[in-house]
């Protein structure tokens, strides 16, 4: 059978671990995709002497690279969604399959682009944008295929992970945990897309999307960063038995579909909780293999490329039929209410550094329970420092934002604390 | 497109998920596979009243199913290797499909129906018989596709784990824990396949042959049981900081393959360590994506079923197109050499109950010490009950089990001791 025909654009990091597997594991990925996988045309703005193109033909305009008559698939490494667009754009016109890791682009710009592959009767795959390495968009599209999803959490943001993970085994604060990981490379010099959700909300949008079979819809993501989480939290929620990590969650509910992306407790012996530095982790649950689990390398060189190269061969498998990167052809997907976060029940931690000492603690939690909400535990701790006042953690049961608003309000005018210095939504299961 | 044709034999826990599946979500499975997966014929010795066949042609004599003229695929539900054995063949030979649960048949005769599947050009699946629920064969096979594996560790067996999770929780002994899990369901009247491995091992089996490109290789696994695992060993190992696992382990060193299942010590904090109850989980280590895991339902009525009818989903998209279960085609197997137990290199736990009490502790540490041994931690403990003599818990590092016999023979003349108690291998990492 005829080699599937590869052109790449992109020869950074991502870009060069795409190169490296297509090339130095050429016979193997034969055998597996039943005919050769070859690295046709490069298209690089800047030559790179760490990443040789190996005797491709390398393109400094890479429109060339999308519109070339001689590939049947565009591989798509050059990330942000303005060139990255067009190119994708143009590829699909003229009738290739387009391969990326592009979060951005398939949750901003992904509706488009995939009725534009359908159009054009080829296929737009991103395995590689959603939890890196971690074949988690086959495990639902195909592994699940008899199931219906009910809700999906997970990690998947490593530079936030990495951060809690520090903050926890150090005792560091945010910022100086943020300093850390930018030293390592693992955040950019402006962290705002990793550490304030917006790069989880990308992915969340396409695994919501082929979870519940729903249109993509980054806009109505609820994000929310972990800035504000303090080590006082991480050490108070640790007593309680929990684990404070970066979720982002979509759950089906009698309301609609819940989309969000925010700080959360999570039990400390559950898996999600025992993710810890850049990895990433999704948790499934579906009604008829109930709650699977999948954990892995989110980002980097060759876990990205591992994930490239594993779409480029269900290409080549499937011989120029094309496949539904969401699962279903497009008409299959059905809008989905988004539930409002003034409507989602979440049990709370709540934090609260009374003026008055612990003296305080015993009124905040009578107001809490006349206020109506329900107190599963609290606990009084000093989180380390001795010259803090005491802290007052609490965990409340299931009840809407509002509802804790206004209770909160309620008791700031019963005591003399000054409002909980955190609230945080708690994760139970599933 | 046409309906993919389908004949089960089988209608009882499995084979009822299948039809539950098959005709409950048949609206999603259409969407999802592009075309009907209807469910022609049904092989059944015994009509069922829980299991109704909802209008399909039912039989007494399964071999009718598999030999109809008008079905695209057999899905063999009944288990066993006798008659199971002979449906698969006839219904490859006649140039159906078959998707199965049946690991033992897989792991045993899986060659012999491969080759008969390749030369008959159509597919053998069988991704529910390996960690039930978990699209790990699909993970391996395709997800990373790119990647040369170098180990696989995985809870692979569902009874084995509960025994051991309610030993841990409960305090139990052996034979308690696994008369709760008879009394449960989620043991067999004879345990002997599940407690001492066997089922592992096939399931191992599969897994190796996928991982590493080679045929498969039941006889050659190394199989240990979990009988003799005692609460004290429980106990001692997580004072230790471990938890003990019933593992299966393909690796790939420079020996070859080792393929073995046995008791294992896991660091507490590892996600394997924290799979529990009759869940399933593996590990795979990987040179591209490094550590990826998966976990969830390793049995059970819906979770098989779901990996039966992914199976199915995937032979109606390939349309006719064969699907190497294995990942390659059979010219592509290499066979490996399997590296004999003694010499694989593992670290150890060690229990010692002296005679004399604990004063005998030192002499057996330095006796261990001269010996050769590295002795990496120890303790002392009275594990729960007071009236015991104090037990020694030795941790030794990587050592072949000879070099480790002859050291404590060594020290068996040297000390009081009646030698170990017990000796477990531990799993440190990928």
């Amino acid at each position: 059978m005829n080699a599937l025909r590869i052109g790449l654009c992109g020869n950074g990091t991502v870009g060069g671990g795409t190169m490296e597997l297509l090339q130095g594991e050429s016979a193997l990925l034969r055998a597996r995709a039943g005919r050769a996988l070859q690295l046709c045309r490069l298209g690089a703005r800047r030559a790179r002497t760490d990443c040789p193109s190996g005797g491709v033909a390398v393109h400094k305009d890479l429109m060339e690279v999308a519109l070339a008559q001689d590939i049947d698939v565009l591989v798509e490494c050059i990330g942000g969604t303005t060139l990255a667009l067009e190119l994708v754009r143009a590829a699909l016109r003229s009738g290739k399959s387009v391969v990326t890791a592009n979060k951005a682009l398939i949750a901003v710009h992904g509706n488009e682009l995939l009725a534009l592959a359908e159009a054009n009767k080829v296929s737009l795959l991103c395995e590689a944008a959603v939890a890196g390495g971690i074949p988690i968009l086959k495990a639902l599209r195909e592994g699940l295929a008899a199931n219906r999803v009910s809700s999906v959490a997970g990690i998947i943001n490593g530079t936030g992970n990495f951060i809690l993970t520090a903050m926890e085994s150090g005792g560091q604060c945010f910022a100086d945990a943020l300093a850390d990981a930018q030293s390592l490379g693992y955040a950019e010099a402006d962290p705002t897309f990793d550490v304030e959700g917006i790069d989880a909300a990308h992915k969340l949008t396409i695994l919501a999307s082929m979870a519940f079979a729903m249109p993509l819809s980054f806009e109505r993501v609820y994000c929310e960063g972990i800035s504000a989480v303090s080590p006082e939290d991480i050490h108070l929620a640790g007593e309680l038995g929990y684990r404070i990590k970066h979720l982002g969650v979509a759950r089906q509910s009698d309301a609609g579909v819940e989309l969000r992306v925010h700080p959360t407790l999570l039990p400390k012996h559950s898996l999600l909780a025992n993710v810890n530095g850049v990895l990433n982790a999704v948790r499934l649950q579906a009604h008829a293999v109930g709650e699977t689990f999948y954990s892995g390398a989110g980002a980097g060189r060759l876990p990205t490329a591992s994930a490239i190269v594993a779409d480029l061969v269900d290409l080549a498998r499937a011989n120029g039929n094309p496949i539904d990167c969401l699962g279903v052809p497009l008409a299959g997907l059905v809008p989905q209410s988004i539930v409002a976060m003034d409507h989602v029940e979440n049990d709370w931690y709540l934090r609260f550094a009374p003026k008055a000492g612990a003296a305080e603690h015993s009124k905040i939690l009578d107001g809490l329970r006349a206020a109506g909400l329900s107190v599963e535990k609290s606990l009084s701790g000093s989180a380390g420092s001795s010259a803090q006042a005491a802290q007052l953690a609490v965990l409340v049961h299931a009840v809407r934002e509002p509802v804790l608003r206004e209770a909160l309000a309620a008791i700031s005018t019963l005591t003399a604390a000054s409002g909980p210095s955190s609230c945080i939504r708690v994760e139970l299961a599933g």
